[in-house]
């Protein structure tokens, strides 16, 4: 199929590249034209502009924008759905909130024009290893770009397939799928996204457990503001955390693709000191708290791993100087320097 | 090899079906017969007791115990600990507390008895997946049973090296791991089912989150004691968790060996109506957040999911009425009954 | 003064009662009848209806909605604002939002109303307490309605001066503040009812921390999905809750209004059966902690005690039948019924 | 009463200043001489050693110990039960392990001395304002003491008494209150303070929102790292925090001790700028979750209490490289330095 990708960044770059390789043809424009060259060279066709890409394209016109969400991409929306005529077809594959979508899918659908909301995951592997989307919108329309759609997803590979599906076929298999109307491809990414800072919050709490393995053999200070560590003989362990990481990887209950990603992280430099410890969070983390609280559901796991990042920007600071404030007070206790 | 193996309930019998397949001979006893007779007639050895257990070994013996934690475990110990000499091998494969270990391990060494603490994942797909292998104790004790881990172990099977590791060899590749002195094993374990209960519990909130999207088509009870949903139009979607599970194995960041399970489980039953909710926990994740505490090391999400468990045991009923109760006292709220 | 109340609840009508207890003039307005013409009975003027109640007033008139937030609240304002004249002041003192104050105060101040967001905080004890009030808007304007806050405030009473304020005056010591433009009333009481909600889950579950100090005497099931208690002699103590309740309002670091209330609850009915533990919340709980993560402010407290309400009206049994599940799927393991 | 003290630290000297001006006597030692140099000259008796402080008591002896929990409470003990006869009382009046208790009266019963284990509120107030003290131990050696409890208990004061109460006494009413058997003082103080982290947490986050409450007038960066502020006009306020503090203190539901300090501490300095925000933690915190965790008692929000104080002392910093490492492998993320 031709397609119009409009963004070409990490990932809307490695998604103009699997699709050329698979031979569709994309029509590419990007705000520096630097990224276009380099496409161009690998077999994409140069737009100047929103309207010449638009004019490159056939009827009914597929555009994929991938872009940084909010301002960005509701730019680029709002100059498209000028330049677009009805039937044609706007794909959000970046990282917009749900309730935008819904929004967006309002306007344009009043204006005759198709918008699907598509959740993309994959990162830096996505070119190899294929994304995963997670689309919303009219279904029919998403059957119309199945070509695309399976040809940016994984495919079965080497995965085994899930006891009982193998009497029917579902597109999931292959790594993409259809989820509802607008808002429910980014509402499934977004909540995958809120799963994924558990998940990695989980391994990190119990790598640092056993990095604090070793505890007992360290000096601690004796006094009223430092607890006693009761059993030093239970903590002399200096594990090897990045043999840990590998072990886990196969046949543990475990075993991950994020354990994957740790195993080479932890083999690259033991100690990370590459890192400061600062934790970055995308909006989608917090999206995911703010519906479960809308909704009632109880999300404790989640918003603590979310937390963790907040006060890895040092977001907590006032509040423990309060803590130690409070301390002072009422006991007179100083805080100690370690 | 030739190893003694105790307790044949779920776990050790498939250790010895995986051991006698592979040309171990297993010499096997348990409390009750008639899982002796079942694996005599696969190919093991029958025992009659403990004592006939050691008798029909080589030395130095190797027995293998794969019993409850507590009691049954230590009273084997002890008995063994009688009827084994000098230079033989005991091999706990349980879920101990690792501060067990190390007690034992003292008394043990001093008879001049070796212990190994091995820490066993790998559930009831250990027979075909093979186990995950933690083990603590002394290093060439280790490597004169490897035969016997080897063939235990997955294997590196399919699962694609870590980048980097393609210039050393490491027993971690292969699924078992010497982690370090007397305990090593078990803590090893036991942080690994600490992380176990993050990572499920990050996986149950997040569809939980997906299970309630449809919340905007309830009528809710409009009054002072229940939150209005202000924007019912956010959540009109009724998703398939099934389909969503099957589409996050291929190519996202969320891929686990947990997630295709909970594809299985949801595949089998979308509702879950097999299941009332109440969810057991084991010594491991408890253990993990207490030696947290104990070092200092903050495991909120670790935490977090252990406590999510404890609650859905009623624990927190009590909790729960004091807050009904001091709502009743400052407000007049009266509970609601749904 | 002369104000007009609209809105005759619980809060409603204790704040009449208590303004025209002060020698204050009290027109007020009831959707249901009945409420009206009790307090006529203790000295309140009829209003049959808002524009009634407004005519009924001196300009600048001054109007204060004790309504639900939300519906009643919008709508009352919306009345209100076709009947009051530029330089009247409408006063929201319910729990509204305190975006819907922004949202509400741009558009009366185009009108020339003046609009003031208070939040009050007090509950059925503040007829005889005096209310805490956190006042959003224009100063000037709150300046003007004193004698009304001073009125419904507590005033300093026996509560010792903080140390340090003898040397300034402030309203603050009376138990009511002006703490800036419009909605910051209400995202002060927003704020305080979040603490609120943690506060009560410290007591809760220190509480149900004692409740459960007798667990070493109950018989436990012993097999593979149950915990086993180490050490039963550590818990053995039938621990009294009402007088630790009680002993606890005296000296000691934990006392609170909140904790006296909870020494009368636990007085009146020691094992709480009245209640069943389904633990409602409202809205600024919530608000709170969406408030905390448009910041980037860990909240990791707060919002677990907001997530154990959800937990009590069971919107985690799906979370939960689903690591049911798993268990089984990964372990074979069944679910235990107590 | 004629007592013995031991250990004139903050607590220690107070308790003897309380009881000389209620005209006890009181013979005092400490490590130190100093302490008992000032002690005496305000009307103690001084002894030379722990066998001068035992002769100079009258028979049966009691001897209130105040030392740091663990080792130097330990000797003490143990020096002082050979010192002591049949008869004699020793009261514990640290921060001890309620499971210390426990094992220490154990020993002492065997030898006919009573051992109380005093769990003491009140820090630095304590002298003014007396101290809270739950008390385990032999009931009958409780009333003996009674004199000694009520002279260092708060008495009713000016706290309104719980309604119901008028028609029966009990010292609850007083600040002293016998718990139970040996233990049960330090483990009703043990969940004590575990609920104190939590209220004081409760207050931190709470005003770390307020803190954050302008976040809205700040530049913020615009990249894929950052999540944007989707309504930087909600957060335009400029509290003044410690004018909120006072307000709070009088008709709200937040109000308390622990509240009253916090006004005093915002007063003083509102920027905290004194404190590094580095929190100490002592051992009961710890134990109330461990406990907890024993129990099977759920408790999310103690817990997270705890676990913000350990990551205010940066134990959360490897956690945090292992998250940026993870974001850095599978997104290509860079850490973002504000």
């Amino acid at each position: 199929m031709k397609i119009g990708v409009v963004g070409l960044g990490r990932m809307g770059a490695n998604i103009v590249r699997r699709l050329i390789r698979h031979k569709h043809e994309c029509v590419v424009f990007n705000r520096s034209s630097g990224k276009v060259k380099q496409l161009v060279a690998e077999g994409a066709i140069a737009a100047q502009d929103l309207a010449d890409l638009v004019e490159q394209l056939d009827k009914p016109r597929a555009v994929w924008l991938m872009l940084p969400a909010g301002e960005p991409t509701e730019q680029a929306i709002e100059q498209l759905a000028e330049l677009l005529e009805p039937g044609d077809i706007l794909i959000d594959g970046g990282n917009s909130n749900y309730t935008d979508d819904i929004r967006r899918s309002q306007k344009l659908t009043a204006m005759g024009i198709y918008y699907l909301d598509v959740g993309t995951s994959g990162g830096v592997w996505g070119l190899e290893r294929g994304y995963c989307m997670m689309i919303g919108g009219t279904e029919s329309i998403v059957q119309h770009l199945d070509p695309i759609f399976k040809t940016l997803a994984p495919g079965r590979g080497d995965i085994p397939r899930t006891l009982g599906r193998e009497s029917f076929n579902s597109t999931a298999e292959e790594g993409y799928l259809y989820c509802g109307s607008n808002g429910a491809g980014h509402f499934v990414k977004m909540v995958h996204n809120g799963i994924e800072y558990g998940l990695m919050a989980a391994y990190a709490e119990g790598f640092n457990v056993l990095h604090h393995a070793n505890v007992g053999k360290q000096f601690r200070r004796v006094n009223a503001e430092t607890t006693t560590l009761q059993h030093p003989e239970y903590y002399q362990y200096d594990f090897n955390l990045s043999e840990i990481s590998e072990v886990w990887r196969r046949g543990s209950v475990i075993s991950s693709w994020l354990l994957d990603l740790t195993a080479i992280a932890l083999l690259e430099q033991p100690t990370l000191e590459q890192f400061s410890g600062r934790v970055s969070d995308s909006g989608e983390g917090r999206w995911t708290i703010a519906a479960a609280i809308d909704q009632g559901t109880p999300v404790p796991v989640l918003s603590a791993a979310l937390f963790t990042r907040f006060s890895s920007q040092n977001e907590d600071e006032f509040a423990n100087k309060l803590l130690s404030a409070m301390r002072f007070q009422f006991g007179g206790h100083n805080e100690q320097n370690q």
